[in-house]
Parts: structure tokens; sequence; C-alpha cells
């Protein structure tokens, strides 16, 4: 076990609780019997009495006795050297960690599979719900045709506590914060980095592509405003921060920002920090998983897992074994992500108007000289003294980079104030 | 392959439209070779060219070249004479058959065992929703509290017509059957007893528990009526028909009945004939897993996805392997499970009092003498001319004994008119 902090506690506390359980379906025991932590004497929230400790993590991975190594320090470095040293001593590997994977797995996996071992990360993405599981080896008959997902428990909770209550943004951040639902440094989930790590992986499990996490068009929540959120609400949706990935004709759309969904939707009622990924696949149609995304045991519980999964795959010949990324690494496909503007979908438009007649016809012509279709307009009445009205519109599917170009004509005309704001919809039926 | 009705003709052209992602995920082709069919001349959805057809199922399970037998007949005989045949010739079995497990999988998997086969049954629960995989190997760090699920489309989808048209349950039915939804004989349905095959699944996978489907109290939709859905929407719930396993202290509690579910719980927001389990494990809390329960496609994606783990395992030992009962076979529990009069749950109660003064005095009193507390009452204005006033009642968690007392003295008062409605509550956290 490298690391002992929450997760790495977590995973402590369930072998020793959940043992009887645990090796009546695992047929052995699973003993941690070495642990690396930077400061091993510190009291902790987990037992490590028996355990060989020690401050350098380099120790446990070349320690000749340990046939599986967990990664739970999170991080770029030194997780990544641990993991291959791991892998190059021929032992499995369990990791937690989402960033490296998403960043750095193509290597990991190439490492693992010239040294004929395992790496399992169901940890990695969506916390305790078997999101990995479920793509790589229970929709293994489908074609997978997109997936959507909340995936950022952060994001999803101020994104819930701005619909139930009508608080702004900022206000419901700092609250999170005090309450430690957010990270001092709350930019990784607000601003879309998270999750975007998350589908990284997701898309290429589903999709048979690899890890290309540089492709991702990524947006976080920070803009989204209670205005926004009031408004959508008015046209039968929420907005939900979601890490979509679909299959086109040309390529993949791998993208994670704000979203609206169809109030009635599965997705629209997973509410405060909890998890969900719809999968649409041919066969199956829409399914969806839903659970805690992070915590303390909810993660450890993917993480244990993940380490009966791999003790089950011990003498299983590497050839026969469950796929890194879900195809055999040989046929992994070539076909491109596909940059944003030539990605298709709806959107919600809001802008700051003069309130004078012929606005709206003026807005409507420049959306048609692009070829864009509008599927609803609300035009609000002034505020008493205000100059200016917002105007709010729902489009038809449409190619990003013709939205692009319409913008920046709405952006010109006389009448339109400000930057207007766009959000993308998805219907995913 | 064993029948080439509706489910077998969607394996087969599963197995066909997405051979390429197939055999890059399996790292193999999986192929059908031999098929038996009733009237194997007849024209049918699904390309049968190159396959050995046959009237004779016992001819596939005895062809010495077929290493997976399918088997999609459904029923018990003679689709268990047949399983046990291909146990025998140590052939790897893939079944879609809930009731055939649910009664003799007890049997089948010693069969199984005996032969160092593989049984996989993916299909028998929820159709398309990957729950066996998720219960059996990745809440496997878990002590599952309890699970509740909507395991039967038909009776799902006549509730949310109910709740969602304001229906009657006979005017539903009748176009269910008309549409196609609902069986000519609908009583497995609608009785419960198909939720009770899956139910008995579900509970020995989740506690390690033997199938012991004798054991499952069962209840249909049959007798909800229009008011009750309403009523129940008033106090705000939704009755969803479930399956529903907990483990209690003095043992599991198995049980399949209509039930008032609170309305934002994500039970409550799955309608028509879709499905939905949720699990609640000690480590990862509650997990929900959701698609569709039936049809062709669906069922065939689960089955496909067990042929590819059985393909994967040809070769390991079978100690290695995931246990059929998610538990290995020597580890299973010998905790009862309990009679329904000592299971506790909180109630819906719906009386028809006579329009008197002390009428809610006298029902509370009685059900105080049982200890029964009452969270909420509502009274209703009698109609125009009518002497008859419904009275709607929540109470606390009671053990359904005194319940039953209860409401045997309720019914004894000169007020109350009629048999008292009961249906069960859960909250569900």
């Amino acid at each position: 076990m490298l690391g002992l902090g929450t997760v790495g506690s977590g995973v402590i506390n369930i072998l020793e609780r959940n043992a009887d359980v645990i090796s009546r379906r695992a047929g052995r025991e699973i003993r941690v019997t070495h642990a690396s932590a930077r400061h091993p004497e510190r009291p902790r929230s987990c037992r490590v009495e028996g355990m060989a400790l020690t401050t350098d993590p380099f120790e446990v991975v070349d320690d000749p006795d340990v046939a599986i190594v967990a990664e739970l320090i999170g991080g770029e470095e030194p997780a990544r050297e641990l993991i291959v040293r791991a892998l190059d001593n021929g032992k499995h590997v369990v990791t937690a960690n989402k960033a490296l994977i998403a960043q750095h797995g193509n290597e990991i996996f190439a490492r693992a599979r010239a040294n004929g071992v395992t790496v399992a990360f169901e940890a990695a993405v969506a916390g305790g719900i078997p999101i990995i599981k479920g793509i790589r080896e229970a929709l293994t008959g489908n074609r997978v045709e997109w997936l959507a997902g909340i995936i950022n428990g952060t994001s999803n909770y101020i994104l819930s506590e701005m619909f139930h209550e009508g608080r702004e943004f900022g206000d419901v951040l700092a609250e999170a914060q005090r309450l430690g639902y957010a990270e001092a440094d709350p930019s990784f989930d607000i601003e879309g980095t998270d999750a975007a790590h998350k589908l990284t992986i997701l898309a290429s499990i589903a999709f048979g592509i690899p890890l290309q996490y540089d492709r991702v068009y990524v947006e976080g929540i920070d803009h989204v405003t209670r205005e926004d959120v009031a408004f959508a609400e008015e046209l039968g949706y929420r907005i939900k921060h979601l890490g979509v990935a679909f299959r086109e004709e040309e390529g993949y759309a791998l993208r994670v920002h704000p979203t609206l969904v169809p109030h009635r939707h599965m997705l629209a009622s997973v509410d405060g920090v909890m998890n969900a990924v719809m999968v649409k696949g041919d066969a199956v149609g829409p399914t969806l998983y839903y659970g805690a995304g992070a915590g303390a045991e909810p993660t450890a519980s993917a993480v244990v897992a993940d380490m009966i999964d791999v003790v089950r795959e011990f003498n299983v010949e590497p050839e026969n074994r469950v796929p890194y990324l879900a195809f055999h690494t040989d046929s992994l496909s070539a076909e491109p992500a596909l940059p944003i503007r030539d990605v298709e979908t709806a959107y919600y438009l809001r802008l700051s108007a003069r309130d004078e007649p012929g606005v709206l016809a003026d807005v409507a012509r420049v959306l048609g000289d692009f070829g864009i279709s509008i599927e609803a307009i609300i035009q609000k009445q002034p505020e008493a003294g205000a100059e200016l009205v917002p105007v709010i519109l729902l489009t038809h599917r449409i190619h990003e980079r013709h939205m692009d170009a319409a913008i920046e004509r709405l952006e010109r005309l006389e009448q339109v104030q400000d930057r207007v704001v766009r959000i993308r919809v998805e219907s995913l039926e």
C-alpha cells in the first residue's frame, strides 16, 4: 500500500472489517503486509499493526514479498515512477489515480503488458460506481454510441444548490470550501480538469480508442449563473456539468462542459455530490450507473474490488485477461477525436439586448443566416428602470463552428450588449 | 444455441453485427455453430446460414464440437435437463432462465461445480442491466445491507401509467396486452412471480445465502388502485412494485410487493418498462443500476457479455473463477430467511370509515394498543351523498405481526367498512 491517506485508510478498514465476506468471495485472504506513508508514526483512522511501515514507497515496490501494489498517493510523480517500477518488478498494480491514467495510461499499460501483469483502476472514475467494469466487461457485446456522466461531485453539488436554493455560484463554492466538500484550491473541480481526466478514461474503454486527454474539450461551471439555472428550468431543463463522449460519423467528440439536460432525464435527478454515468449501447440501449463518486470508503470499495479481481487473475495467461482499456491493445482504433468546432450539438443562448422593437427579428435573422434553427425563445420584460432585457433561445443541433460565427455576428449587433452566453444542450436519448 | 426465439435471434444478430468490436474485446471470435429450434425452417429475424440446425436440442448439448451452450428456451423442462446434460458433457452454460435458476439453481451449480464448468446467468435478472456482475464482482469489498429493485417491466409500466395518466389498473393492463407489452396471461408479471424469481437470485449473490425461492414473500400489483396512487402522491410518495431484500438482525427479509417510495428517490423516477436496482453496501453506500429489463437485444446483450466472460475463463482453474453465487459454495451462510410476520417495515393504510366524529380517535387508539406510531393522517371530506370517507395513514416501522393484529382489530371497529388496504413503505436510504 503506497499512501495511508483517506483512501488508503479506507481500504485497510474495509479489508479488516469485511475480512469474512471478502474471503468468502475471493476464496482467499487479502492482507496488507507493507505500507508507505510520509509520516508513518502519525495517528490515523486505520490500524497498521503487523504491517511493515516505511517512509520510502520504493522499498514497498521493490519488496519481493509484495504481490500487488496499491498506489494511493495520487498526483503525477512519484506515482508514475513507482507504478512503472512495480510493473517492472512483475507486480500487479491497483490505482485510484485518474490524472495519471488519463495522461500516462498508454505508457503504463504498455509497460504492464511487457511485464505480463495487470493494472486495475476502477477507483479512478466515479469512486465506488463500478463504471469501468460495467463498460469493460458488461457491455462487451455492444457498440457504444455515447456516454454522458456527472463525474465531478463538487460541481454537481454546487449546481444542485444553485438550482434548489436559488443561490449564486460563488456563494455556494465558498460554503462548500468551508464544509470541506470543495478543496481550498477548487480549480481542478470547477474548471473541469478532474472531469476531463475521467472522461478520457471512459471514452477510451467505451470506444476502443487510445487515451487522449489533450483532445478533450474542457469547460467548467465557473461561468454558470443563477439566472441561467432559472431560465433553463423555465424551458424544462436542468444544468448539469457533464463529461460527454459521442461516436460521430467523422470521429469522436470528447467534451466536458455545463449542459442543459431535460428535467425528466435520469441524470437530471442526480443531486448533491453523487455521480452517475449513462452509457448507450446499440444493443442494450441506455443504461445508468449511480453512486458516490468520492469519499474514503466508496473509493476504497472500488480499490478492494480491483484487488479481488487481480487476485483471481494471478494465474490467468495475459491474453485471456480483460484488456486494460477494454479492447486488446493491438486493436485500438485510430479514429480521431474531433476538435470542438466540428462537433454538433444544440444550444442555449442568453443575450442582453436593448428593449427595442425588432431585436428578436434581428437575432433570428443572424441565426438563420448560419443555418441555425430556433426551437424556443423567451424574451423577458425589462425590470423597472432597466434598459436591457434578457433574451433566451434554444436552438436545434448545429456544428459548433457555425455557432461560433453566429455568436460573433450577434455580438456585433447594435442592440446586443455584453457577451452572448452559450451552454450546450443534450437530449441524451 | 438452444432456442431461436426473441432472445436467441437477438444474440445471433448482435454477434454478427458487432463481430468486430466483440473480437477486439474478447481477443477471439465467437461463433454460433449449432442451433436448435422447434421449427428450424420457419423464417426468422436472424441469419442462420452456416449453422447446423436441428429440432432436437439434445443433439446440440451432446455435440463434441460445442464449447458453450446458450439455453434460451425458458421454462423448467426440458431446459433443466438440457443444462444438466450440457454440464455433464463438460460444456459451459449461459442462460437467461430466471425461473430455472431461482428454483433449481442450487442443484445446477452443484452439478457445474462437479464438472468444473461455469454457468453464467446475467440475462436472468433485469435484462441488459449488468446487475449480477455489479453485485458479484464490483461490490466484493462490501457487506451488502439491502437491495431494492424495479425488476418487472410490465408492473412498472402499469404503475407508471396509473400515476401519470390517472388510469385504473385493469384499463392499463388491457391496453398493455393489446400493445404486446404484457403477456396474454399476465399473471407471472402482475402477481409478482417473475419478480420473486429475480429477487431470489439477487438476494443470494448479495448476501451469500443459498437460493430460496420458496421463502420469498410475494404480492403483486393487482390490488393497487388509482386512489392509492393518488393518496400516496399527496403524501410525497410513488407506488412502485419492488423486490426488496434486507439483512436484519435475526435473518434475511426477502419480499416482493407494491411499495411506497419517497418521490425524490432515484427509484421513483424509473418509469415505463425500464428496470433499476439499488444496492446499499456498507462501504460504497447506495448504488443504482438502470436500464432495459427485457426485450430481445437488451437481454441478448447480457447473454453475449456472459459468453465473452466464459470464453475468458476457459483455462482458469475453477477455484479462481468468480463463484456462481458470488460467494464460494462451501461458504454460503445458513442464516434463515424470515417469515413476513417477523419483518419490520412502515405502512400506508387506507380505511373506509363512516363520517362520524371520533373515528380518528378510535383508529389511533387501536394502533397505539399495538405499539404502532402514526406519522401522518389524511381524512378526506365525504363526497356529496357518500356515507363513507377514506382515512389514510402512514405509520412508523413495526413488525408485520403487530400490524396484522392491528388491522384485524381495525376491521372489527363499527365505523370501519370493507377491508383495510395496506401497502408497505420503504425510505431506502
